[in-house]
């Protein structure tokens, strides 16, 4: 069941098999620098997202370049993080289910991990986990800012669940997860300012209210790409759980103001086919590229339009110059960097045209 | 990197980790003979597609009951499937490579394999690779009969093609390759029997030309969930490429005449969260299930709808009736089938409320 790499370091980018997840390391690296760079004279710290690259050899370079830890979204990605070296990692989400807590307060030998609840019913089941594991677990409430999924009401319901899960014997408050998902993508800047000035609002009220009940907020955690500058600038945010800025996707580079991040990740495809005029046909489809957030775009081919996906085939409308060869190799950008990685085993790290490194994307699928 | 099975045999149904890939087992096999009931008076054959299931016991299963062989669209999933013990594989599509086509002739020694082709370079690029592996390797002509994605024009060119394949030493000329993939979902009857008509009259017309240059066409092979029955009572196609029968999905079951198959495919979640009103969000989100076309239904709870997805969420809007419970199990239909099954490791067999099986998805990704 394990796919065999689909390329060997050293190799042309063009004698790599395809589809294949690409990554540009050049380009990499900057966006990681970059973050950095943004985030520093702000006080905000980076807990870089590994939904979007489920890999721990990312996440290490990601804690090299200044990131003090990895947020996660399942139980799976949490082990393979812990197994992989990464010394502190938060589920920025609830987790439901015996079997699943305990594996999660298992880790808890290895590395520093903490969970979010939202409900009274998720503080028992971490209790219950923790003590059956002999450990103190750190719970995060996480509240609804504004993207109406998770998440209880911000002040009075939010400071009732902190308390419950401060008198835990065996849980640790560890604050508040305030991540506004639905404003990552909105279009306008203005739309992303007001939206994340009401998250903050709404975070920062909550602190102030926990506070006086004599509770401190050790994280207060939240952002992603599209907003992570308002954020980090907010005061009340600590930690920023960016992911996608590593990347980066169409959908992402359609905002207005883009942030100062480079197109890093690719899915390389094969023109497979040429036989209908103004047609190519290449071996990446929905089975290789997500286009839940639209469809890809040819990079660096501006006569190429990538039209129609099916399950292993993309159809290119060629609108400009010449149909490349069959068996040219065309680097595509997705339209949406998590959900395509996912489909994936390895990355091929890639720089001045050469194969340098194969990782394996060893937290995807994650099914549980 | 490979995920523990969500599972044991024997557990109670709502015991399975979610996401999980749960196959219903009676609905399953009802599928199998009902397909094999509605072929049997036409004569067509059924070659199942494996890109649908990606398993070699499903695969099996399938020619038990009267499949001659396989489809697949990847030399990975080729791979999975003779490596799997099935004995008759025809890669319904193009491959584009030397190691891919390498990889493919060397299969020749454990199984019967077959490819398509739609241009005089593929021909040239399988000569080389079958007289390498020292094999006559059997070469399909691919012919666009409407979906403008791969396929040489019916008539004089593809009867061109054929007889350069017929004249290697290296290739056997294998027939004709005809699928109408975007016939497939349609929506009115009268659009897809008057697409597959005018497929059959173009199929047929170039066996005829192929027969006056005194080619045979062993196979002529195509249709697919959505059409079947009426590539199966044309008399001119021979080999019926279904693959959704077995599992069904929201998209097939919005055509107006569902074919007699029964929904065996879904998505497990788990309700994970309750906190917003009108609400509940349960684990599986894009990484999940697949959305290219449509949104996931939740089975058999007719006030619950799945409004949105996220990549490890999914809102489910309470439109009538009461919330389902924190931790409750919710089973999705999911909106594609194929894409889904390619997101998961494992199948979960259920029968009865109970676990039967644990099944690989031993092609799952099949990048190369």
């Amino acid at each position: 069941m394990l796919q065999p790499p689909p390329a060997e370091p050293g190799m042309r980018e063009e004698e790599v098999d395809t589809p294949a997840l690409l990554l540009d390391l050049d380009a990499f690296e900057h966006n990681l620098d970059a973050m950095a760079a943004r985030l520093a004279p702000t006080g905000a710290k980076l807990r870089a997202h590994a939904k979007t690259h489920k890999s721990a050899v990312i996440a290490r370079l990601q804690m090299a370049r200044g990131a003090i830890g990895q947020c996660v979204q399942k139980v799976a990605e949490a082990e393979a993080l812990a197994w992989g070296g990464i010394p502190d990692i938060l589920v920025s989400n609830e987790v439901v289910g015996a079997r699943k807590l305990a594996r999660l307060a298992a880790l808890a030998r290895i590395a520093r991990v903490a969970v979010c609840a939202d409900d009274a019913a998720h503080v028992a089941a971490c209790e219950a986990a923790a003590e059956a594991a002999g450990i103190r677990l750190p719970v995060l409430v996480e509240i609804d800012v504004g993207a109406g999924r998770c998440g209880v009401e911000p002040g009075p319901p939010a400071v009732a669940l902190a308390e419950r899960i401060a008198a835990s014997r065996h849980l640790v408050f560890g604050g508040l997860q305030a991540y506004h998902g639905s404003a990552q993508h909105r279009r306008s800047p203005e739309e992303r300012r007001s939206a994340i000035a009401a998250a903050s609002d709404m975070a920062r009220r909550t602190v102030e209210q926990l506070r006086q009940r004599g509770l401190d907020c050790p994280i207060v955690g939240g952002a992603g790409t599209g907003t992570f500058a308002l954020e980090a600038a907010s005061g009340v945010y600590t930690e920023i759980q960016a992911g996608s800025y590593a990347f980066m996707d169409a959908d992402y580079a359609r905002n207005e103001e883009p942030p100062p991040f480079r197109q890093s990740l690719f899915v390389l495809a094969t023109v497979m086919s040429r036989a209908v005029p103004g047609v190519v046909v290449v071996d990446a489809g929905h089975k290789a590229v997500a286009v839940d957030s639209g469809l890809p775009l040819v990079w660096q081919r501006p006569g190429l339009r990538y039209a129609s996906a099916s399950d292993e085939h993309g159809k290119i409308l060629v609108e400009d110059g010449a149909a490349p060869a069959l068996g040219e190799r065309l680097r595509l950008v997705p339209g949406h960097c998590d959900p395509t990685v996912d489909r994936y085993d390895w990355y091929v790290g890639v720089r001045g045209g050469r194969v340098e490194c194969l990782w394996p994307v060893s937290a995807r699928g994650g099914m549980a």
